[in-house]
C-alpha cells in the first residue's frame, strides 16, 4: 500500500468539467487506498492550511461531482511569483504539506499552475522532501502547450456552437421585420479558440456565423461593416461572433472603446458585442441585438461535450497513476493519435514544457479574409464537441448538481501571515 | 372528408417550441386529410400571397420540426390596426384566403395575433365567407389572458433556472479572489415572469439568485445596493437576476440609464445588467460580471421543458380539431386542473377574452421585500419547467435541427401594394 496523502487543488477560472477531473482524481486515489485532501479555494487554502477531507464524501457524491459544474472546493486567481520573490510562500506550502503528510500534490489549472507545481517540486527536491508534483490541465481558453486540447474547452465550444446555431434560427425567422444583425461575444482574451469553435455551427459561407472576429487579426472597422452589409444583402441577416479580445491595429482592445464614464461619472462597462452592435446600428442603420453569455459559457454543464467530459476524468485518473509511480513534475496531456476516427490517449509531459508557454491558434486555422475558419480548424475541433455528456435530472426539471460537505481538516500549524 | 385548406402563420418573437406547435398542427391536419399552407414570414406572407405548401415536407421532416427552435416559415412583427383603419389589408387577406380555398386560419402568437384572428373572423362573417379563425397561444412573456401558461414560457424559464444555477456555482467557486457579484438580465419588458422563474434555482434565501428585480416594483438603487452589500457580507457573493423592464419610480426604464452617445457620438446601447453591474462596481467597489443572454434564452431548444414542449404540440393539435368542428374565434388554452400532481387539459376560450388583454404577475407571487418569489409563485411555476424535451443529436455533437424545403405555392393574385 502506497504511503502519504494526496492534495488536490483547483486553480483559475472554473469550467463545466473541472469537477469531473476532481472526481477522477478522487475515485482513482480511493481505488488505490490513497487519502485525498482538497485545498479550499485553490492554492490559498494550501497556504492557509484550509484543507478539506474528501474521505467524508460518499461514493455517490464523488460520482455526482463528475457532472457538477463550478469548482467544488473553490478555486482562486492567485499566482505565485518566482522562488526568489515568493520564497516564504513556497516554504509555507511545504510546511503545510509536511504537517499533513502530503506526498502528492496535484494542481489543476493552466500555465501558471503548471509553473507553480514545477517550482514547488523544485523546492521540495532542494529541501529533500519526498513530494511528487503533477500539473493537471484545465482551461476553456485551450491555450496550454503540449496537450492536444485542454479539458474544459470542448464543453465551452459545444455551448458556443449550439447557442449560435439556435440564435441564428431565431434571427433568420424574424429578419424580415426585426433584427438583421446579431452579435455574440465569446470568451478569449488572447486567442480566438472559442470564437473559432462557433464556426462549426455552419457548413457553408452563408450559414451562421457568417462573420467571426479573432484576436489574432487586427480589427478593421471599415472591413467589418462592409462585410456585414454584404452578408445582409445576400442572406437577409447576419450573425457575428466576436472574441472579447479583438484589438485595433495599434493594440487597443475594442472592448475598451465602449467603456468609460457617463455624464454622471458612472462607470460604463465595456464589451465587444455591445460596441460592435452600436457601430452596426449607427453606420448601417440595421436593427441589431447582441449577447454576452459571460460565465454561462464556461459553466454550462447541461450541454457539455462527452469527449471533453471523458478527457477531463481521464487526466484526473492519470494524474494519480503518474503520481503514485513517482513521475514528478509532469502533466498528463491528451495526445491525438487519429482524426478520423478520432482517437486519443494520455501521456506524461514534463511541466517544463508546459509552464509559461502559451499555445496560439495555428495561422492555418483562419480563413484568408479573417472572417472564418478553415477546413484544418474544423478537422481539429469537430471531435472535441462530439457526444453528450450524461447528466441526471431531478423530478424538478433541474440537473442533479451536488454540493459536497467539504469537511475541514483540523489545522496543525500557526495561522499563515501573507 | 372535410373541405378547404388550412393556413397557419407564426407571429411575433419566436420561441424554442413554436415549431412544435406547427408540427402539431400539420400532423393533426394530415391525419384528417386537410391540406396545410403556411404563410412565409407570418401575416406578411398572407398579405403578399407568399404561401408555403407544407405537403411537400416528409413525415420525418414534420416530426423533426417539433424539436427545432426558431420559426420554420418565418415570423414577423406586424400588427394590423382596427378594421376601419386597415380595412384594405383585412380585405386583402380574405382575397388571398378565397384564392387558395383557405377555410381555416390558425394564427400562432400573442395578444395582438388573437386580436387579428378575431377581426379577420368578424370580417369574414360580414362578407359571408365561410372561415374558421383560431388563435394559437405562444409567447415566452407568459402574458396571455385566460390560458394558465403560454407555450414558450416554460422552456425559456427552464433555460433561465439552469443557467442561473450553473453560473452561481461558478461564482461561488471563484468569489474568494474574483467576481463577487453576478448580474443576469432576463427578458420581460412589462412583466417579470422570466426573472421570477429564476427564483426556482434556489430553495433558501442564501441560495442564488439572492436578489431578483421585477418590473412590477419600482427600482430603488439605494435599497438594491444595500441588499447586495448585505448578501455579499453573509454569503460571500451574490447573484442578481434583473428583468430588462425594471423602471424607476418615475417610470423611466433603468436600461435607458446606461444608453446614450459616447464622446465620439457613437451610440451606447443600454442594458439593465450592464448598468447595474456598473453601479455595483462604483458604489460598492466589488468585482462584478454580468450576462445578457438575449435571444439565447428564447431559442434554447437544447434545454427545453418537456411540459412546455408537450403543451406546445397539444395547442397545435387542438387548434386543428377546434377548426374542423367549426369552433370559430377561439383559442386553445391550457387549463390547470391540479398542482400536485400537475394535471392540465386543453379547452377552447373565446378570442374576445384573450385579445388585447395582458396577464400580469399576481401580486402574491412577489416577496414583500420585492427581491424574491413566494411559495405561491413556486407552486405555479415548478411544473412548467419539469421534464426534458427529447432531442436527437447527430454524430457531429449538434442537435438535429431541420431546415424545411418551404416550397412556394404558385401565386394567383396581383401583387399586394401595401
Amino acid at each position: 500500500m502506497a504511503q502519504g496523502t494526496l492534495l488536490y487543488a483547483q486553480s483559475g477560472g472554473v469550467t463545466a468539467v473541472i469537477n469531473a477531473t476532481a472526481s477522477g482524481v478522487i475515485r482513482e486515489a480511493r481505488a488505490r487506498k490513497i487519502k485525498v485532501l482538497a485545498a479550499r479555494n485553490g492554492i490559498l487554502g494550501a497556504l492557509r492550511e484550509e484543507l478539506i477531507d474528501t474521505s467524508k464524501e460518499s461514493a455517490s457524491a464523488i460520482q455526482a461531482l463528475a457532472h457538477t459544474p463550478g469548482g467544488a472546493f473553490g478555486s482562486c486567481r492567485y499566482k505565485l511569483k518566482s522562488l526568489e520573490i515568493d520564497h516564504a510562500k513556497y516554504e509555507r506550502l511545504l510546511e503545510v504539506f509536511k504537517a499533513h503528510d502530503v506526498r502528492y500534490f496535484l494542481y489543476n489549472g493552466g500555465n501558471d499552475s503548471a509553473d507553480t507545481a514545477l517550482k514547488v517540486s523544485q523546492l521540495a527536491q532542494a529541501f529533500d522532501y519526498p513530494l511528487t508534483c503533477i500539473g493537471v490541465p484545465k482551461t476553456i481558453d485551450n491555450d496550454l502547450a503540449v496537450t492536444d486540447v485542454c479539458p474544459g474547452f470542448g464543453s465551452a465550444a459545444k455551448y458556443t456552437v449550439v447557442s449560435v446555431r439556435e440564435a441564428a434560427l431565431d434571427v433568420a425567422a424574424m429578419a424580415e421585420t426585426s433584427t438583421k444583425v446579431f452579435v455574440y461575444e465569446a470568451m478569449g482574451r488572447h486567442a480566438g479558440w472559442l470564437a473559432a469553435a462557433a464556426g462549426l455551427a455552419g457548413q457553408s459561407a452563408d450559414d451562421a456565423p457568417q462573420i467571426i472576429l479573432f484576436p489574432e487579426r487586427a480589427y478593421d472597422e471599415a472591413a467589418f461593416l462592409k462585410q456585414v452589409k454584404k452578408v445582409v444583402a445576400k442572406v437577409g441577416w447576419c450573425v457575428v461572433v466576436a472574441s472579447e479580445g479583438i484589438r485595433y491595429a495599434d493594440g487597443r482592445f475594442v472592448a475598451d472603446a465602449g467603456a468609460g464614464k457617463d455624464a454622471f461619472g458612472h462607470t460604463q462597462l465595456g464589451g465587444v458585442a455591445s460596441y460592435l452592435a452600436g457601430r452596426v446600428k449607427d453606420e448601417l442603420n440595421l436593427k441589431v441585438h447582441w449577447t454576452l453569455p459571460d460565465y454561462l459559457q464556461r459553466s454550462a454543464r447541461h450541454i457539455a461535450s462527452k469527449t471533453d467530459w471523458e478527457q477531463a476524468q481521464a487526466v484526473g485518473e492519470a494524474a494519480v497513476r503518474f503520481a503514485l509511480k513517482g513521475q514528478n513534475a509532469v502533466m498528463p496531456v491528451i495526445v491525438r493519435s487519429s482524426d478520423s476516427p478520432y482517437r486519443w490517449k494520455i501521456e506524461a509531459a514534463p511541466l517544463e514544457k508546459v509552464a509559461n508557454h502559451e499555445k496560439k491558434m495555428p495561422a492555418g486555422f483562419l480563413r484568408k479574409d479573417g472572417f472564418g475558419i478553415t477546413a484544418a480548424a474544423r478537422k481539429y475541433m469537430e471531435p472535441l464537441i462530439r457526444g453528450e455528456a450524461p447528466l441526471p435530472y431531478g423530478r424538478d426539471g433541474l440537473p442533479k448538481y451536488i454540493a459536497l460537505k467539504n469537511v475541514a481538516v483540523k489545522k496543525k500549524l500557526p495561522a499563515w501571515k501573507s
